[in-house]
Parts: C-alpha cells; structure tokens; sequence
C-alpha cells in the first residue's frame, strides 16, 4: 500500500501561504532594511480603526455583573439565546427580514461562517459557483468539502455580477453560488437591480433542475459604505434559500476575535432541515461554540461600528489622486479596497515594479482577473499621503 | 441525477444530539417543573469553578495597555510569536521536552486542536484508533476526515490501555492513534509503565509497516489530577511522532473562549512538512487564527489554575459515598468524572430508573463501553450532598 505522511492537500495549502500574506511578509522584511515608514504596504485587509469604545466598556462591564464562570462557560453550541434574539431584532429593525433566533448560528467569525455553510449543504459531486474578482481563500473553503469550484468570469467594465456569463454556466450540478457585496477586492457594491437578476436566474433554474440553488451571502464589509446613495440589500429578502455569513471582523474592528454568525432565512425551503446541517457541521468541523464573552460583547454593540469616516476619507484621498495620476479604477462604494488596473498586461511584474518604488500591492490573478492589482486603504491616512509620490513615479516610469 | 437538499452526514449529526447534551436538556426542563435545587445533573463537563482572578486582571491590563486596534487584530495564523514562546517556555519547564515556538499551533480550543491535527495527517482509507472509553466526539471528528474509526475494547479492571487487544488490531492502514489522559469518562491517569508499552508496540510496528504511526495525545484535563503520586507523562518525551492537543477550557476554566494549542513534537519525523499540514488545515477548516484576546490571555496566566481543589473535594465526597452504597467505581486520578458500574446489564434502563430520582447520569454506551455511567462531578459540593440520599435510594432500589 502507498503511504502518505500526511494529507497531500492540507501540505499543500499550508506549504503555499497566500500571495496577500507573502506581500504582508515581505514588507515586515523591508521595514527592517529602511524603516518601517518608508514601506507603503497595501496588502492587508486588517482593520486600521480602533473598536469604538463602547466595545471594552461592554468588556469591563460584563466582567463586574457576570459571575467569571458564566460569563466564561460554553454557551449552546448554536450560540446563547439572548444573544441571537438580539441580533435577529436588530436585523429584522434595519431590513425587516422576519428572523428569529432559531435562524441564527453564531459562529467564530466569516471564515467559519462560511465553512460550516458549506459543509452543511456541499457533497462530492456538486458544484459551488463564485463571480470573479473574489476573495482567494472561497477556493480553498469549497474544496475542502469535496465539491467542485467554478468561477464565473469578471464582468471587467462594471464589476457587477456578469449574468450572461452566469447563465451559460450553470447546470443541473451546481446546488450553491457565493456571492460578497461590497465585494473584496473591488469595493463594488451589486446594485439591487443586478442582485435581483441574478435571483430572477436562481429560482428560474432551481424550477427547471427540480432543486434549491442557495445562495451564500459572505458579508463582512455590510456596514462598510461610504455614499448616502449606496444601498446593500438584505438578501434574504431577494430569495428564500440564502444563508447570510456574517463577521463583526470588520464593523467592530475586532478581526482577531473570531466572531460572526450565518443567518439560514427563514423562508427557506426546508428550513429546520438546513439549520440542522448547519448545526451537524460546525460540530464535525470542531467549532463547538463560538467564543462566549465576545457573543455577549457584540450583542451589546448591535447597530455600532467603528469610526468608519477614516476608510471613507482614505478612499477619497486615494481614488482621487490615483485617477489623477492615469491609473484606472473602478468607483468603490464600500469595503476598504480599490481595485486598480494594472500598467502592463501582467499584474505580477506590474506588482515587482512597484516595490522599486517601496509599494506593495497584491496581484489580481489569485481573485480569479487578470491585470489588476487590490489596494487595501486600511491603512493610517498619513501612509497615504506619504505614499502618493511613489504612484505619481510610478505611473511615470510607464509612460 | 439524484439531489441532496443538504449534506446527509451533517444533518444526521445536526439532528442527532449527543446523549450528554439531551440528559443536560432533559434536566433544564425538569427544574422548570420541579425546581432546579431538586434536579442532580451530572451530565455536562462545564467547569464549576471559576477561573482564576488573574484572568481577569490580565484582560483589564491588556485593554489598559496595548491599544486596541492592535489588542484585536487578526494574529498570524499560528498564533502571536510571544505567546508561542511563552508557551513552549512553560512546557519546557515543567516537562523538559525542547518545545519551541515554531512547534506549536495555537487552537479555537480543545475540539479545532483535534479537528485540525486529524485532518493534517488523515486521508480516505488510513484508520485511526481510540481506546475505549472514550470522548464520543472522536468518531465525529475522525469520520469527517474520511478515515475510519476503529476502537479498541476497554480494559474494564482498570481501564488503562487495553494493550493486548490494540496489538490485534493495529495494522497497515493504522495511521495515528488517539489517547486521552486523564481520561473522559473515567478519570483514569494511564501509568508511564502502560504508555511506554503501547510506545514500544507504535516503534515496532512503525517498522514494520514501513511508516509512522501518529500518536495524538488529547489533553484538557493534565492539571486536573488530585493525588500527589499520580503523574501525567509528557508524551513527546517518550514518542517523537507526537501531537500533543491541548486546552485552557478546564484548567482556567474557559470553555466558552475557545483557547487552546497543538505541539507538533520537535522530534517528529519530518517535523516542519507535518506542521505545514496543521497549518493547512486550520487555513482549510476555516479557523483563520485562535481568539487574539485570549491568546495574550493565557500567556499570562501560564502555570496558573481554577481552584481544582473543589474538584478534588468532589471527587472525595463522592467517590467514599457511592463506594459504600455499594456501587462499583474505578478510583479516578484525575478529570472530574466517576466511571460507575450501572446496576443493571443496560445502561440505558439504568440511566432512566436514575431519573426517577431525579439523578441524570450519562449511559455508558456512546463512550464504547457498555454497562457503566458517567457522573461528572463538575457541580457544586452542595449538590453532591443533597444527591447524596438519592444515590443510596437507588442501588436500596437494585437490592
């Protein structure tokens, strides 16, 4: 019998960190040969703001009332209940989505969000789709459940949902599509006439199939939007068989916490039967509960968010001195990256040229779109504006 | 072709709810009808001690000290590098075992420590083996990797490693086995005689095959021993192809904060591939990084526990009890649970004739071993002591 010492896919993912993380090393590296302010990094969508403060009031408040081996102990394994009472109030305030707390699944943050989703619903043989640009680690999430991963093309005008290139892929197999909006990397919000197209094909194909295609809305950067105008749409209110993942990684600034929850509507064909899988799942894959306290923080932090002017001010500043500059860019209307086009066709060697200048962006390619490069802009204000000069020659050395 | 609304295995696990959890129900619902001060629940191993005061002054320090977009930013995915040294110093004291931070992996808990070694290491085909009894979750956390669960009998004089019957059954396709001790259900500590015999069969039969056979040791409850005699070897010291999965649920008591560490042993067979595939499959299972909070958290109270001597007092109260009311125990070191002989050849009828008492223990079954039920002792000592009369009323009932 042959031997492998250890699982060949799992080496392989551990032995090949990803490109946006390399970039991340390579700057520490650099910060030490020229000094940390001299590096412009771009690579790391980590929140730049602080949480807003009524996160460690709730802290030190929770510590005082609670008695430490409550305040500590597992909750139920679908979270405590009081908790996702009062998150489904606060989502059904804000969208009138009619969720209760039996929907809700807490969980330890958007990554596990969405495998638990995934394993709860995916099987060998099925087929789970995403709309490129997207965000990398979709790939790895997918195959890890033996299903299939397919990327619709970019629709590179608009960076909307590219339909007709939907339509022509989809097929009997394919029992889920994953959707982000804001989307990582654009910033692009799916305009609600774009999203409802798209559920307008679902449930057109689900009839013609004879079964559900779910939706899987990842949605870290929901509350990230900067223009009055800019509307992000609860999608289960679009259609019934969406699961919500959602994170406070980004809208309390709490990444590190590992805190979020997926959301099985309610109008869900076989609903109880879904959220049972969801619960089956997160309980295979060794979740157990996500981390109690931070449960009870964000319970009491609902309709908060960090002081998000900063990305918003960051986005103006940048967006505007690099279109000034000729770079090409799609308008982002929230989360916290631009998506630029490269100046040259390959992104990498456009990437390579811009560390000449200390400038570190991360490559399209791993987004599923060539010839672009994502801008993290959460990053201090300062380092922009330190950094423009460096785009303004960079831009030069192409002309 | 044929449709699955959802993934089949995960449903039935989501709808199928451990036999722990339902006693733990049942006494939830129980004390609404009769009062909780009259219900014995000696079902779940939630911590009943708090933890330590230090806890709590560590994270208010924290908050105080480190600005707070830094305290709850995403860490690297292994773990922060100081709380990995911190860590590895702490082993290296107590157990002399050349630990570095490079070895360890920190965990959301006990559960991913399991999940994300498991899937390291197994592929579809290997088997991995447990010693029964055991934690049921094992073969949910195993099967999900697509290995198959083999258990090897119990030794039910005194419950240490049935090593007569593992050398049966060990074979080529044995690719890791997995221990635990202290034990859950038991509360047996195995000799560093009993483990150096089953190390000693592991060498030889690794040679045999042609390849290692992986031994994970799993390890909540180390602190938890009581007898001053009773010693808990550090397996990495005495097998080099060792992952040691460790937990702060029980010895700080936060089971809710899911914290915890994977020891890839510095002797391990080619240590640095096996290491990249826990890193892969932690990036794959989606735990992104452990709870940045908490991972400071328990750097700081390194060497420090709950008060574990209710625990011991317990044990004490109840093990001298239950012995002369006649009820067959083996005496338990370490943990917080009794292994008691039910009084009748079904454990399941003994468990439900319990409950006229309103006594809720745990049947024996689940753990792959029948005919005995598991009581932890993780209550409070008044409880004990009002359960006490029911217990005597009980095995009356038997004469």
């Amino acid at each position: 019998m042959s031997f492998e010492p250890c699982n060949a896919a799992m080496l392989a993912l551990g032995q090949a960190p990803s490109v946006i993380r390399e970039t991340f090393e390579y700057g520490n590296k650099r910060a030490t040969e020229i000094g940390r302010e001299n590096v412009f990094d771009f690579s790391l969508g980590n929140p730049s703001v602080a949480p807003p403060e009524s996160v460690h009031d709730s802290m030190r408040k929770l510590m005082d009332e609670i008695p430490s081996v409550a305040l500590h102990s597992y909750t139920s394994a679908v979270g405590a209940e009081p908790v996702r009472a009062a998150i489904a109030s606060d989502i059904n305030t804000r969208y009138q989505a009619g969720v209760s707390a039996g929907d809700i699944y807490m969980t330890c943050g958007a990554a596990a969000s969405l495998t638990v989703t995934l394993h709860a619903i995916l099987c060998p043989g099925d087929v789970c789709m995403t709309f490129a640009p997207f965000f990398p680690e979709y790939r790895v999430f997918v195959e890890k459940t033996g299903a299939t991963f397919e990327i619709v093309p970019a629709d590179t005008v608009h960076f909307q949902i590219n339909l007709e290139a939907f339509r022509k892929m989809v097929s009997p197999a394919t029992k889920a599509i994953l959707i982000n909006t804001p989307n990582n990397p654009t910033g692009v919000i799916y305009t609600e006439e774009n999203l409802k197209a798209l559920c307008d094909i679902l449930r057109e194909k689900s009839a013609e199939y004879g079964h559900p295609i779910y939706l899987i809305a990842d949605e870290p950067y929901r509350e990230l939007v900067y223009d009055d105008t800019a509307v992000v749409p609860y999608l289960t209110n679009l259609y019934a068989n969406t699961f919500v993942c959602y994170s406070y990684s980004k809208s309390l600034s709490l990444p590190g916490e590992r805190i979020g929850y997926i959301v099985v509507s309610p109008t869900m064909e076989q609903q109880r039967m879904l959220y049972a899988a969801v619960c089956g799942a997160g309980r295979a894959l060794g979740f157990v509960c996500a981390p109690s306290l931070m449960q009870r923080v964000v319970a009491e932090n609902l309709g908060k968010t960090a002081d998000l002017a900063v990305y918003r001010k960051n986005r103006d500043l940048l967006y505007h001195a690099l279109t000034a500059y000729g770079y090409r860019c799609i308008y982002p209307d929230g989360a916290f990256y631009l998506f630029v086009q490269a100046l040259e066709p390959d992104a990498n060697a456009f990437c390579q040229r811009a560390r000449d200048y200390e400038l570190l962006l991360v490559p399209s390619d791993s987004f599923g779109c060539e010839g672009f490069v994502r801008i993290s802009y959460c990053v201090t204000t300062e380092m922009i504006e330190r950094s423009l000069p460096a785009f303004e020659q960079l831009a030069a050395a192409y002309r």
